[in-house]
């Protein structure tokens, strides 16, 4: 109850003006600050050196950049999942802008990644920024040590880079203006997901070379912890949708307008997993590796989504596809940093804890009233953070890294659980709260600093017409006879406050 | 004419409580039997041998694994086709049943494939079950000769149980309770696929080893006959849907809430099954032969849905979207068992042959008021019959079978029309008549131990308010407005029942 | 305007019985002519050696050969993405018809793609024809010196060539009945497209054999401007929809009856465009090759939505979902053919210049009163000709041809922005014009040949009721209320039309 109470009073001191104008400019300083020192420290930085190494054969470079490549159209599909995840989930009149922004977000991700988001994240730098190969231009051919062409890495990275500002949007889902959207997502795929997770996954990140690494291997904290924690300020800057009564004062979510388009998008959702964890080997020479990453995010996801069942249907009684929907996906997220690195037991009951997380997280949030309506901070933030924990407690021992022609078990991961001590589960829990508090820091900045100009929330009468007539003009549904403002009880809900 | 009285006498016997009663306990104290037996057999057995042998190169095994997971992939993407298929074909007011039922059948499926499905399947034992590798325990890193991982094979194999299952589903689609549903599942991908499929695909399965082997490349008997000898006896053990009128008595199926949803979602299962017929040789060095399966498997599906749309539309002067549908699955699932041996013109004819039997089968269903809303029989059994015996008319006599390293044509396969005689054609027809009667047995026991328990068929009251609404708490389209009880017609049926 | 004007007259032209009857008359003898002509020459013709050379390693093959096939199935997964698109976009009382219409034309490619279309495009004959390896008999395993399968080639050119056809139909929906379709359809992928297609892709076309050959990668004319073109002259033959006003008049196209599904299946065809182009390569050796393609073709999509999104925005102040659809597909269409030799900056570019584009045809077809429900003519035919006239612009002279063991930099394409003046430009102008007027030409013959017969256009009773319920004898929704006639303002015009 004490985290609780700490929680909401940070929430409304966000909501205070004062404090939140206070802490926009004392954050907004250090940002300027920070872009100043790495612009200088630039200057006096030699040319970063990319030698040749002999490496493997053209043949098994083509392999492992097939075997990345196709995973990388995976990756993307996901796309295809979230927005139907996503717009079944919501309320119809807001389902278009659901579409619009997850193809914009990609669209603005691309442009920006390619010019300075990559540099920014894979390139050297130093240990909070890459600095070098903007536009990728004077890059090498290849990326690093992995054999892969540049490009085809990039378009892999590309797949998670618009992977986190899709998840963003889930949050904020009803009413966020789309010139706000278009500028935070600029903010998410531009500056907080490449630069944080430079950090975890740049060639000289300062969590990826410490003395006992933080590893995340497919992005529980790069990606969705990120995600998740925009997503909570996200939420939390814009606030509830009107007429959004909470659980504790009598009231629940809107109804989803079409779940059976939600569900088929959570399984969409599921099959692009595919791509994004056993890809994130970045080789198929490890052979061992990819199957047992793919075998991990199966057992995950498959335990997530019977005990998200079984718990929710212990609590009311139904068969709940929603929570189910999610508890699957719970357990697809935190699988997701241990995959490599974990037993078929481990990754059996990292979904179980997974999939009572995400109930538990959403119980909060109602809790908390905060608005989130696809629960894309109960999924990504709360099971980013186990998913990353948890290698430090599963890790068997048995496994190192992935290499181009094979493994290299020179450096074994090692849990607690397997007698390998603190050490990891400590990297883990640096790694997994480092990312989540700066990510929280700078969406404050960044969600604050487009509230200023006046283009994140839409306006009431906006809002009560729906984003999909206001913002785009259109109608998702326009021969079909839908209840007065949406399902009955919206209708009423809807009236009430056009009063 | 005569069999179709004997098999109305076989339902009609079926439904009756006195032999019901007696057929249970007879199949209950032989299944009872076997397990014991099983059990003694296996502490006298010596642990299996799997000698590692020389084998080919790491960047072969290497492309062949890159292959076996990304078809494993495209099979589970055939779950969102299924589900799609299944919600599309059936009435609104039970989609969301359908969508949870997928899932929930693949997360059943995940834990006990691992915990004892994949043993009992691939794992030596002796002709009728495996006995060791439960939960993957003790067993080498790869699979048999394969070359691949056992876990990639696993996930391969885990995909192909899971549609399995699903198909079961489709057949008792809008009265079935959701906890029968979870017993029956695990019924399903627990024992009885894994068990009587052992027969066909297990190293030492007796249908595998007969002097001429049973040959079932990719499963029209393994598992699309299980999966549609399931579905018969579920849509018998649970009975037609309230208000149900065959078309003898001057009805029809209730219309599809969705059509176009369940036409994408059998496109959707087209583009899985290149995963599922071409990755079944788990070889990509036998580049001719994934390449045969791939137009074979396109061919048959062309002409199963051409054939099906004009023999439909020659009966009713309608071009049929359910029809054709249905067709181009019914040539899927037919040229699953012969797709690497047969010849263009051989998937054409089978094809051809497929799109017909599937329209007859659809007529003798409601001939003998049999209620299968997704036509799982006449697919999947009927169809995986046919391509099964197939494959001893039309197999050319040129291929062999794939190997890790290309093809081993030490051993062709040749049927009749081709000069081979009626040798291949009796194995065909013993192990689909095998697996077909022993699947009809089994199931009676599990569906009629399920239906004692009391919860295979939902109340009338639950089934006339809908699935959903009873089993999930929830509609599907909350602000759509639909009509009452669904489409007109329904509306006045329900109200005659309610009566 | 001097162009608009002309075109008009010619659609005109078309529109008059006289005029019509002697283009036709003209048209039907030089192609009877044409086709004894290349009867007689092959009488003469040698049968073409196809040499066996030593090539490339199996294992080389066999990766070859997996990327090509992987392709393949994703380019087939282009048909739910278009199906989905076309349905969304239209009015729900047509929009069975659009899903039986893409099932179907996708089973009549696949026989005649046997029997003859490959044989006219991929075989040897002249530069106008393939005269060899009908029903692909007599023809070596591998597919010339590609080192790939015959059928694993055949597979992905099949699904190439069902794309073109699918195409057509989205500009022909709502008004096309059945038997024309399936009469058109069978020219489309039986004739048109292998024929004129051969040109440009066949191993001895004329287009592909010029001194500087013309260049197209993935088939921006071969598949798009021909399918776009066969469009344009569909939707004349047809006449627009009745009630259609145009804007001119003070009306607007229908609105699609679900955007969502619509912008569903755009993403979805995003996503098979990564089997489009980059399996083009049909060598994954040349991995610098396929990320290069891969690259370029998210950045065109990527700035071809954007700048539809913002230059829609500009006109109208709202964020619209369907020209941003439209957009990233023309961005797509357009990198096609220039993919594998343009640099970032030039897949950038030509995304912008699509993405405006796109706008401007539609507003053409709007002016000259043409009815293109889904924008066919627009994003296939105008940016399909941009696509490959943007080669000619922006090669940059670094890249070759890739070969299955890399690439082949002998000969490198260079475009007049990067010094390598007017050839390569003119090269892409000659087999651009070349291909479009041809296939303008024979799609006269073809459509008003149809339209001869009374089957391309539907009754006005079948129109006006819809084609779901005339053709196929089913409501898309039978459960749903939707407002008479569709959405409230066709309602209005229906009635009207009655009268």
């Amino acid at each position: 109850m004490g985290i609780t109470r700490l929680f909401r009073r940070i929430v409304a001191a966000l909501e205070d003006p004062n404090i939140r104008a206070n802490a926009l400019a004392l954050a907004g300083g250090k940002a300027i600050g920070l872009i100043l020192l790495l612009s200088a420290m630039r200057m006096f930085l030699p040319e970063p050196l990319h030698a040749a190494d002999a490496g493997p054969s053209p043949e098994v470079n083509a392999l492992n950049t097939v075997w990345v490549l196709l995973a990388a159209f995976l990756v993307f599909c996901m796309q295809v999942g979230f927005v139907m995840l996503e717009a079944g989930f919501a309320r119809s009149r807001e389902s278009i802008n659901i579409l619009v922004e997850g193809i914009v977000d990609t669209a603005i991700c691309g442009v920006t990644f390619w010019a300075w988001g990559f540099a920014f994240m894979f390139e050297p730098g130093n240990g909070f920024i890459g600095t070098t190969g903007f536009f990728l231009k004077g890059l090498p051919e290849t990326y690093g040590s992995t054999g892969i062409p540049l490009l085809a890495f990039w378009v892999f990275q590309f797949a998670f880079a618009d992977t986190c500002s899709t998840i963003t949007s889930g949050a904020m889902v009803g009413r966020c203006g789309f010139v706000g959207d278009i500028l935070y997502s600029i903010g998410v795929t531009g500056f907080i997901y490449p630069i944080i997770g430079h950090w975890g996954w740049g060639p000289d990140g300062w969590l990826a070379t410490m003395a006992v690494p933080f590893r995340d291997f497919a992005g529980s904290t790069v990606v969705h912890s990120i995600g998740g924690a925009i997503s909570l300020i996200g939420s939390i800057a814009l606030g509830p949708r009107l007429g959004r009564v909470f659980l504790r004062d009598g009231g629940g979510p809107p109804l989803p307008h079409n779940i059976i388009l939600g569900a088929v998008g959570g399984l969409i959702l599921w099959f692009g997993w595919y791509g994004f964890n056993p890809g994130s080997t970045l080789s198929a020479m490890d052979m061992q590796g990819i199957s047992r990453v793919s075998f991990n995010t199966t057992m995950a996801a498959c335990t997530g989504g019977l005990t998200a069942l079984f718990y929710a249907y212990a609590r009311v009684k139904k068969w709940d596809l929603g929570l189910t929907t999610n508890g699957f996906l719970a357990g697809l997220v935190a699988i997701t940093a241990p995959c490599y690195w974990v037993s078929p037991t481990g990754a059996f009951l990292i979904g179980v804890v997974a999939g009572v997380l995400v109930i538990w997280a959403m119980d909060a949030l109602e809790y908390l009233r905060i608005d989130d309506p696809i629960g894309a901070v109960p999924v990504h933030l709360v099971c980013g953070i186990w998913g990353t924990v948890s290698l430090g407690l599963f890790a068997t021992g048995q496994f190192g890294l992935p290499t181009p022609t094979g493994v290299d078990t020179s450096t074994v991961v090692k849990g607690l659980f397997y007698g390998g001590g603190m050490a990891q589960l400590m990297s883990q829990a640096i790694g997994s709260g480092a990312v989540v508090v700066a990510t929280l820091v700078v969406s404050v900045v960044l969600m604050y600093a487009v509230k200023a100009t006046g283009t994140l929330r839409v306006s009431k009468e906006g809002e009560l017409e729906g984003l999909d007539l206001h913002e785009h003009g259109m109608l998702a549904y326009p021969e079909f006879v839908i209840h007065a403002g949406g399902s009955p009880h919206l209708a009423a809900s809807d009236a009430r406050l056009m009063r």
